[in-house]
């Protein structure tokens, strides 16, 4: 991989290795070929880890000797499983045995003897793991500041939040320094990372994924997501954790996913789009919004304005009605003993749980339904749901000092989708006059997670920005379905 | 009709009328030969309802003279509507245009402009509405004692409660004098009035018959459902009503219905039975119970014991956990301006209500999901889950001694039903050393709706006892499914 190969606009971690990009595709190939073996990766990935001059990336990481021994295991030639030789990272809220997890939260960390399923799924499918990301705690937040363990920032500017609560994870991916990372999905936990740092956040449908081994954070709406370098690794990297599991008993049985993802015909494509007054974005994301969708019609896609009302009214029901009451409950008893130990916008976020009755719950769910009805009647004739991935983003210095409502604007987008039973995929699409990355997000009813994937890739190739912080060139998409190894 | 037709230990109604039996397709087959026109059956039923000495059956009647127009305007040949010249009632918690809803509340009452969804396909299908029945107020109550207009008796005994809430529906079609009944059902409200009444009571999916128009008591679980002589007629009424209906936020796209009951092999059948721990049944019940196993047994049924806890842990959250507080908010606004209007035994079976915090109903939620995964499994190898519909009957005095606790024990059977996301059908099966009745239930998955009722027709064909509390045999079920019309 030559320096012609990164375009500078883009490039703001650059590597002092051979290794390249650490996209799926990317590392397949020359693992095919014989001119890398996964030693090599790991090897390279854990002096990228050290030469990476961020903060607050990781909470712990496997050893690297250990990493090296899981390598050799692998042998040198691929075997034909789906994830063989991939380095990944995964979110902290997420359980490997014998690692601590710790939800950033050092008082709260207890290490787990089990590894969570969908975590076992990619490893059995030859996946390497290097390490644990860092994360708002207890998955609450949308920003990535509120964490002990520092505050990383996106890779594009130091001053900058990375998004959040898969704030380490976005970053990890962004910077190179794994092929993809699993996050974690509530209210945007995986998309609004991968906004803020050019990458894709795949946030599948509620249950497609088992959430045996995740913490709990709103029990009845969290995923476990993706974040990768293009929409065809987390396609894959999703079809290898779905899957029913009896034993979960958020799990549902869903529609198969899709192996690879093949990008639809733009011009088969509709998209309803929020009408004008629901956007609310900002000075430096507008332009990119309106490329983004003049590039869409350009191919052909229909576009449809619609009313988002529906969805945003659903929004805010997250964090300031009665689904706090969820989020409260699963911290009620840790915040009773270390009340200190919770980070203070963590608990300022949730210090209205305890007052939401069960009566407002059940209003609560009742409007839902009917919003939900509304949504779903939105949608029926459309491909897609098309929004920004976020309105807007912000400086460390901004979002400290307005922890609580700087962080709920960012989720204006995204914290509709699990409540109203949307499956979500976040595409990077352009780079704002300020160098920083712009990302939109496609969302469907829950269970089209196939359909997504092409809807999404689709949107990705129109775009074709590079990969992440590393100015590497996207990698065309496949042509066509890959039949079963 | 003769007296000979009717066996006289279960003849507690004669009607001193030339009728004879109101079942469906006793009516139908009639009205095909000319034999009789709907004029003469409204003249008969409105003389029968004149002459039935039971008190509180009625809340409000049509008058007369209207439902005579009704009949005059259907002609006197069926013209292939599937409830042509029917003759049923409707429970008063649903709307008919032009009519009060009292839910049993005087001071609650209002007059819809609109009829309820379910009502209008009945009615558009042929049926003729007779009048809206007595019910525990608000539908809340399974016991048929909470209720300003009179407390009526299982038609078999004056001094036994007639089960609730549904309590005018059972006994209307019980003592022959209406075809058929809608109830409500969220509890068991539709399944154990038709225990004590010797009727058929239809539990349909939650959300496969339109809910617009009717008053919610616990909203996320309310179902119309439809009190019968025959599963054959409950099933003809419920694939008259069923289907989605988009403008209903808690309608549901759900498998087709079956059009006729059509009876199962029994040797193809597998039965899951509780456990003898779970039973608690009265001393008056257990020798019926046994006998419906051994019938069914003897007709080649597997019957497997299994472990009700899930089921029984599940209905203990309705009145004695988090759904209280839906309930309470259905109330809480008439509550507050009218205490005094609200039945004193409603007041105190939902007073705990404001005290339910939403953290507890969000853990409520997380239990239920558990529990649900545990009932999946229990029911995955079966044809359905066999109970007992009521494990006891009671005295209106001893209920009365006792009604918050005396009633939640009727629901021991049926309450877990709605939380668990099953459809079922109460089966009339026997009449105990007391001369009362005692039926079952079948249970299964939401969506199963077409399978159970040629189950319950099996279960139902077996037992073979007569219809209601008339004596009049029961007729032999459909042979072969019948094309439509």
């Amino acid at each position: 991989m030559t320096d012609a190969a990164h375009d500078p606009a883009w490039t703001a971690v650059r590597h002092d290795d051979e290794l390249g990009s650490l996209d799926i595709a990317a590392l397949e190939l020359r693992y095919r070929s014989g001119e890398l073996d996964p030693m090599e990766v790991v090897d390279a990935v854990y002096d990228r880890i050290e030469g990476y001059g961020g903060e607050g990336v990781w909470i712990s990481l496997v050893g690297r000797a250990e990493a090296r021994r899981a390598a050799a295991a692998l042998g040198s030639r691929p075997d034909g499983r789906p994830l063989w030789g991939i380095p990944f990272a995964v979110k902290d809220n997420l359980d490997v045995a014998g690692m601590p997890t710790t939800a950033a939260c050092p008082a709260f960390a207890r290490t787990p003897g089990a590894t969570a399923t969908a975590v076992r799924r990619l490893l059995d499918a030859g996946a390497l793991l290097i390490g644990k990301t860092n994360l708002d705690q207890f998955a609450t937040g949308l920003n990535g500041t509120r964490s002990p363990y520092g505050i990383p920032s996106t890779p594009f500017d130091a001053r900058m939040i990375s998004g959040g609560s898969s704030s380490g994870s976005g970053v990890a991916v962004s910077a190179g320094l794994v092929s993809f990372a699993l996050g974690t999905d509530t209210a945007g936990s995986g998309r609004v990372p991968a906004a803020f740092t050019n990458t894709v956040g795949v946030k599948p449908s509620r249950g497609l994924v088992s959430s045996a081994g995740m913490l709990p954070a709103c029990r009845s709406l969290d995923c476990v997501s993706v974040v990768a370098l293009t929409v065809d690794d987390g396609t894959r990297v999703l079809d290898v954790m779905a899957g029913h599991d009896p034993s979960d008993a958020w799990s549902r049985a869903l529609p198969p996913t899709a192996r690879r993802a093949v990008p639809a015909d733009p011009a088969g494509l509709t998209f309803a789009v929020p009408a004008e007054r629901d956007l609310g974005l900002s000075e430096d994301y507008r332009p990119e919004w309106d490329r983004a969708l003049a590039r869409l019609e350009a191919a052909g896609a229909t576009l449809v304005t619609v009313d988002l009302t529906p969805f945003l009214r659903t929004g805010a029901m997250l964090y300031g009605g009665p689904w706090l009451a969820e989020r409260y409950g699963a911290l009620e008893d840790f915040l009773g003993e270390h009340p200190d130990d919770v980070h203070p916008a963590v608990r300022a976020a949730v210090s209205a749980g305890p007052d939401v009755t069960g009566v407002d719950v059940f209003r609560g769910t009742h409007l839902l339904r009917v919003l939900r009805r509304q949504a779903e009647s939105t949608l029926a004739d459309v491909s897609a749901l098309l929004v920004p991935t976020s309105p807007y983003t912000t400086t460390i210095e901004a979002l400290l000092a307005d922890p609580v409502a700087a962080n709920a604007a960012l989720g204006r987008f995204t914290t509709f989708a699990n409540l109203l039973d949307l499956a979500g995929v976040a595409v990077p699409v352009g780079l704002t006059a300020a160098g920083l990355p712009f990302g939109v997000t496609v969302l469907a009813d829950a269970g089209r997670d196939a359909a997504l994937a092409a809807i999404a890739a689709s949107v990705e190739q129109l775009a074709a920005v590079p990969l992440g912080a590393t100015g590497h060139p996207r990698p065309a998409a496949p042509a066509a379905p890959v039949p079963p190894a």
